[in-house]
């Protein structure tokens, strides 16, 4: 399907070379002020061209708002934007071999076995283009978290490769336990993270990154690596056990993402390994304290001691930052030469590709990645408000 | 939300000592010979005391079908399941200091946070019976589909604490290209998984498993571990893009269930650190073709080489086996005293629990896994058998 | 689908002669103190056998809640809730002629030709039997609605074949100007309309109802009739435009329950021959203006002078009693004998039901018309709830 | 919400005055030939300014497919549509005192009540306009069946005011009955609709609608009406009991269309009022029948005598036509001068609408229902299609 979201539902459309990619935002709150201004620059992060590691394609990407809005205010209704198609360049693609050979870990195989037609250059619906709906979207549900809640989402990149910002040591097996990673948690930002083109908020580690990247664009290969987020501001009580846990929807919305291939919460995988009695968070008191009389959301009177949980226990958040981790994987689309065969299977042949293409998308993936974490939020947000506006009325 | 899938959907219900748990399971395909014997061993697999590494309690859990089923052929009409909970013994639970303080990273907090009360004993809506449901409807899935389509879903136990079964290797870095793993996903079955009772099908690692469970288990600690499934025979074309590819759908399935706390598919994390030229799955021509002429479902022309894609391309099965692995956290009961403080964060304390609980959860979670990965496979199958009923139609 | 609603979700299961039929409500409000007792009576209201003009079938449907309550409160969690199928007595049926002629008018033949199998006595999936797990998930949301927010939902018959109980006269061609019924929409209740055994809440006219139905019981025909219901006290902003329209909701539950074949609100088909001058409704003062400030809904500034809206503009609740009309056709199942073929289109045939079945529906479907608008009116609410906790964060 | 459908997913989006209005239509059979020429049409027949009894407002309502389509063919992605508004005028509005007053019976003051905001002029979401995006993908499903199935979908006025086409009659009190209207629902095509500017079907009785209508807009006030719809050529086996019966879809379908205010099916409320014996639609063997080899959907071996159930029992269709008629009030919207009060209920006043609007709004009605009856029977087919292709694999 392309809805995501229950109560809060987004619908993207379009393909890489089509006339307009888009979204629309159903059951948004009413009366939120914004404007195309405010959404821009997450799209404009998602932007191809920013650096000499990302790919040239220069998309200007301008997103208009269609419907919802008036006089600066939402209505409450759809919320329709469109980003046009400008810099489509189909030549690129039709002068390689790609309409005859599927490309390989590339959708032109699977999307022809499962619809029978394909669209007939780039990626087709499986094109990183869709996400521009989504980071369109994903700007609207953050801006309004963090003008209601005080909410902050920010995700930066972990690792390119086996170049990792915080790896495991043999002191702290789990990162979710290494201070460094959770002071940076803490204090990150987007300033911070952007401060390098390959957006890790590191800049030596940044560096190498910058270097391992370029290396693999230089022979025409790829590499892929993880994109760590984090939520802070969570109000308690978000997530819909047992099937609708946040870290299953954020999972959902994680591996939607094109090229995905992992996703941990907290501890994740490390947190396998260390014993229940350290992993356990301990209860402590919360030094601050506080309800919201609108909403009866709250800063609990209980936090804990650590988080290997990453902020959500039994599928629902317990006021802690919340943290994941995504995997990528190495694009798909390489300049080298491969050996192949055609769709038909008829005759061995050798893609080249001669597009270009972003040698690691992870850079690129952060914008992506904090848009969906906005939009599962929002919608938890929205689906639980109902609940305790149930509750107070009794 | 209790509900999963899109056009199948299972909706589960039970808390850990209500009356009784169960699922009813809507849209399931009519005119399928079902009995509740067929499904009962998948329940009792997944039932608590089975061996002296998981949990003493021995629960029957006896399935009974309440509707949908005639004649020993489904209706094509909701299909209600039940199993009654007999072993209770909330005393266990009392004698402890569970009810004044909520227990560490268990689900206690966040659900009274969530809906102002909660269950007074066991885990309520968190507690793993309410898995029960889920295993009774994913036996139903999975019996139709090895029944209509000869697929093959199979769970193990991949890791316990830092045992691995195939760990990575300066050879094979990536799993995914392990000749040993390869030849693992294309042969295992159930009943040399079942051989252990940690449920690894390589009995010498197996043994080092459960001595690590004992141990942990002496220590009244916990430990984590992985839980690696496969999937084969699956149909290409399954998996609906954007938003609902089939390993978002994995995904969300895995993260909802208790405990876990990552999902990777394919070459998953350890994938990001290899070059995409290493990385692609090349195209080959597939030795076994064929064309189911009632459904249009193939074996299509065309398979890989390799399969670091874990037989998923752009959100859709492209008929090589699916497999995916789910890390579960160490069992947040333990009987290791902690310190805690009560839910009011008034007084300081520490917890003791005295009830009967796993030290590891991996051995049990398989058949929780499967079940899961049986659901999703059949909304996928169902979804995609619309389109495929529209498209030939033409 | 068997599930109804958008957040509050409603799934049933059942047929006629399977163990038990029941329902699972999803995201019910936590901490409503509820019990089986409460429950029961709506159940019983629906159940036969309570008069001569009923089907002398004795079901005694008892319901037993499953999860989802401890303590007598909710946990938010789901609740199942089952009664039993213990007055079966298939013989009734199979005495008949019923297995090898479809029944005309009703879903035997539809069944078979939708699932290609179908259950083998009675009406299956389609009997009224289906109905209990609504009518105890409408008590049950009822129940919430008048205690949270003393909203009243009260329905009753309003025709029984030709006799109406407030016809359309020369002066009042809308009903809905009728000062009649809008004196009777304010004041009706259910005790009112359980004063005589057709439930019209005017003894005459009952009367006369009563004899038409025995006319036609002791005929072995069938006649249909008309249920009126009024939902009063519903707070504004209710209804999801546009496609959930409270009226489209409303128009979707009544349209599920058997053997309805119309539905019409405020002025209706009625509306549509007199003037907008005088179908408008006016706005004037609203002499009682409240803000619940726990929640912000509001009895608000503003009501109309009249009421042919039906309490519903634009999709959305204004504040007045909201009001519908469901059309029920005669009983398919009747006495006489009828010409008829094999399933196979063999063999004519001629069809004498022996069974148990009601000679008109309308005075046991006044609970499952109330049921299924009290499901709707939660559900509306609390996606309006959502909404509004959001808008007060602003 | 703004998305109707399960499988078939319509989400439309836009107020009176944004800059576009359409929509996304998800998962649409792939493989289909569409062109914007062919959607064009159907909203050309919504289109205001059609003739001198509609609302003389001239918008040239050109169709634009964003996505989804490529080289004339679906590609089975997201087919987005758009159409911009261009005659927006919005001064017409702004004259008249709408801003201080709440039009009666009009949504300005529920959307207010709901949302805390509205649009400022015109009816914002509430607004005919909406429907725009409705007819679009209506159009978009009507040529797939049409194509795939041979399914007709035609509606057309049944009555203004009080003037009927074919109105009950002593010898068949109800008009399922009636020979003259079963002729008609097998006959009539959108041609002989078209011929007469009120789409009724009879040129006589048309004329007296016309001369109906222009009488009331020459007294600035208005008047109702309804629409009848029926649909040919349906496979047998469509609907989804029990809470989506198709009848029960094709209300709720039908309710969102704005000032709907009634539904009925088959015998509808007539039907109520005579007996089950000559209500009751006897089997008989079907003349013609026939299994499409490659979906299995039939002409089935049985059909019935007569037709009151409208081609659907059970909530599922038998083959036989559907038919339906919904009401539609008289619009909100007259020029005569109307005593009312401002939003905050301050002050007494005269609203006086200045706008362009129909004095009857059943002829432009026509093409909106059709189109919402399209979606509802796609919908329901892809599903039933999914259905039918698990049970062929076994």
């Amino acid at each position: 399907m392309s809805t995501f979201g229950q109560f809060l539902r987004v619908t993207t459309y379009g393909e890489s070379h089509c006339p307009s990619v888009g979204c629309i935002v159903d059951n948004f709150p009413p009366g939120v002020p914004v404007s195309e201004e405010m959404l821009q620059p997450q799209i404009t992060r998602r932007r191809p061209g920013q650096s000499s590691i990302t790919t040239p394609r220069n998309e200007a990407d301008l997103v208009s708002i269609q419907s919802g809005v008036e006089g600066g205010l939402t209505l409450g209704t759809p919320i329709a934007m469109t980003v046009k198609n400008q810099d489509q360049r189909p030549g690129d693609y039709k002068g390689s071999t790609m309409k005859q050979y599927p490309r390989p870990s590339h959708a032109d195989f699977t999307y022809l076995e499962k619809y029978g037609v394909r669209a007939s250059s780039g990626g087709g619906r499986s094109s990183a283009r869709e996400t521009i709906g989504r980071v369109a979207a994903g700007a609207l549900c953050e801006h309004y978290l963090k003008l209601a809640h005080g909410i902050e989402i920010v995700a930066w990149v972990s690792s390119v490769g086996n170049i990792h910002h915080i790896p495991p040591t043999p002191e702290y097996p789990a990162t979710s336990h290494n201070p460094k990673f959770l002071d940076l948690i803490s204090t990150v930002t987007r300033e911070t993270v952007d401060k390098t083109v390959v957006r890790c908020p590191d800049p030596e580690v940044a560096a190498k990154m910058e270097q391992c990247i370029a290396d693999f664009r230089d022979r025409q290969d790829s590499i892929g690596g993880t994109v760590t987020c984090v939520i802070r501001n969570v109000p308690t009580g978000l997530g819909e056990p047992v099937f609708d846990k946040l870290e299953a929807s954020l999972a959902h919305a994680m591996l939607s993402i094109p090229a995905t291939k992992g996703f941990e919460v907290g501890s994740g995988f490390e947190g396998t390994e260390i014993p229940g009695s350290s992993h356990n968070d301990m209860f402590i008191r919360n030094p601050v304290t506080e309800v919201d009389s609108r909403t009866g959301f709250a800063k609990p009177k209980l936090t804990t001691a650590t988080n290997n949980s990453g902020g959500i226990q039994g599928g629902i958040t317990n006021g802690a930052p919340i943290f994941f981790r995504v995997a990528f994987k190495p694009p798909a689309t390489i300049g080298l030469p491969q050996q192949t065969v055609t769709f038909e299977g008829e005759t061995d042949g050798v893609l080249e590709n001669k597009g270009r293409h972003d040698p690691c998308v992870v850079p690129r993936a952060v914008p992506i990645v904090e848009a969906m974490a906005s939009i599962c939020i929002l919608d938890a947000l929205l689906m639980q408000g109902g609940r305790k506006m149930a509750a107070r009325a009794l």
